[in-house]
């Protein structure tokens, strides 16, 4: 089977169809239209094998990661996704994992209404590039760069799970209770980009970045692009029950909380006037969100604090995702 | 050294800073203006060490075909290149390699006056995916399908050079002639995309494609795409002086012109009335074009001449680059 057929077979019959793909799979390149007035945003995001996922991970869920992740970006923009590209590398035709891929991709576009425009496949180890393009108004473009000292440091959803469910999956950590350990394995595997919560902060939020690499790291990229510190209150980070009843130890739960890669909750800074409409948004969608400290005019620092006591992890504030 | 350093020393500052770029390389996603009126084309290609580079291709041969495959692709359209992201898997942090790939790839952004936005680093097999983004406006899009029996079916440039250069790296193909050697092993590892002839084709061909693949297979595409066929004259083929002075064997040649891959000329029919426009403006621009043939409405047949008598090559039409 050549390229042709493969991508043909699998991916040229979109389920989701919009009106401003012109063309889509299938010629040298995707022609789409931007609605007129708005900025087009752009992320590409590789994910390799026994780097981004374990050998063992099904077709499935490396498809909504692969998508995740590039949606999650878009969100941290303000940007609503619309299209995407996939380039998929493969060491065989594997058609059971092909349908099982593109089942989940079909899936996935439905549900955030988006377009695969085009693509790319090539033998090799099992990698997957996903680039994602989406919308944003010009003058709602979140970023990392506007945070400002007194804002109100809030994040998404909860916090480490993802990490606790991959040291599950890696039998690091042995859970008793089967369902706790299901759900932790779920948040690893099938991470939910926070795409309404994205739209929802333009506007509102002064700076906006994605947990992708760890709480510490990526609120790190927050404070140096702002230039600006951050008081966080340990004692106030979201952790689910699941996770939370799983590790009666608070450090070992805190730590996961903190330096947890892949959780792709989004981490954001929003002025005081701004915080009751922000909460009462989301508020309407369901959206857990909370508060759990405070931008400060002390530039890179980050002020831990536990039930209001200065705490400090050994050498927390460097650990986090590393990619080389 | 992390992803993020790793990303900031060699691809952070481009030569070449477009003012339609809001945001490029730093944050969650790029954010980029699409012309008003105009549409988006968006196209992605991976380059993977030992498929579609040799082993022991330079970092800069490796950064430039990344770039001109994309490019060309765009061409093929008629879409002006814009932006680029690029996803870079490295087995190592190899500052020379980073080095030379870099300056390549801020060389080819200033040349064509486009900008890195964006990209990601990750730590596997070498492969480059470049994700090429380009402007193309509505009336103008150039693609498969509009192919039209009785159009000239014309070429840019010169047929097989690269399938030749390619050889003489493997040593499977040995020439006295060292400057002609030279000639197609640049043709291989330094393709050239034909962005003036791409839009400069806009509003003048039916149907367009670029030869990547080889001229017979990328002839089908097109021919399936606007259902009808085609009269192909062998002894028309633009063949360049060092290809045919090296190989003195016609149906040698000849194979290489037609089957060859990785030429990156562009394919395309044109009807009568727009033959003598293109002609002078592509002469204009010093772009070569040859006129090989001419649109049949005999669907998917390829009917091979050679001074105008019928000709075939045992399953010709049933090669050329086959990705699995």
């Amino acid at each position: 089977m050549d390229e042709f057929t493969l991508i043909r077979d699998y991916f040229s019959t979109p389920d989701f169809v919009r009106k401003d793909v012109i063309i889509g799979v299938g010629d040298d390149a995707a022609i789409t239209q931007v609605p007129q007035g708005q900025y087009l945003a752009t992320t590409t995001d590789t994910l390799l094998e026994g780097v981004h996922f374990l050998r063992q991970a099904s077709a499935d869920a490396i498809a909504h990661k692969a998508i995740a992740v590039n949606l999650s970006d878009l969100a941290a923009m303000g940007a609503e996704p619309a299209w995407i590209n996939l380039s998929l590398s493969l060491p065989e035709v594997d058609n059971q994992w092909l349908e099982l891929f593109s089942q989940k991709v079909q899936e996935l576009t439905k549900y955030f209404s988006i377009q695969l425009i085009g693509g790319d496949t090539v033998k090799g180890k099992l990698a997957v590039t996903i680039t994602a393009q989406g919308f944003v108004p010009p003058e709602s473009v979140l970023t990392r760069v506007g945070a400002k000292p007194g804002d109100w440091l809030f994040v998404t959803g909860t916090l480490g799970d993802a990490a606790a469910g991959l040291d599950c999956l890696q039998n690091k950590l042995k859970l008793t209770d089967k369902s706790a350990q299901e759900y932790l394995v779920a948040r690893h595997s099938f991470p939910t980009p926070r795409v309404l919560a994205g739209t929802t902060l333009r506007r509102l939020a002064n700076a906006c970045i994605d947990v992708s690499d760890g709480l510490m790291q990526d609120l790190q990229h927050i404070l140096k692009g702002s230039n600006v510190g951050a008081l966080l209150h340990l004692d106030k980070l979201p952790i689910s029950k699941e996770l939370g009843s799983s590790i009666p130890e608070l450090q070992q739960a805190l730590t996961y909380a903190c330096t947890g890669g892949d959780d792709y909750e989004l981490l954001f800074t929003i002025a005081e006037e701004h915080r009751v409409s922000m909460e009462s948004a989301m508020a309407s969608y369901n959206l857990p969100v909370t508060c759990i400290g405070q931008i400060t005019g002390v530039s890179g620092k980050i002020d831990l604090r536990l039930n209001d006591q200065p705490f400090s992890f050994v050498s927390l504030e460097d650990r986090g995702y590393q990619h080389f």
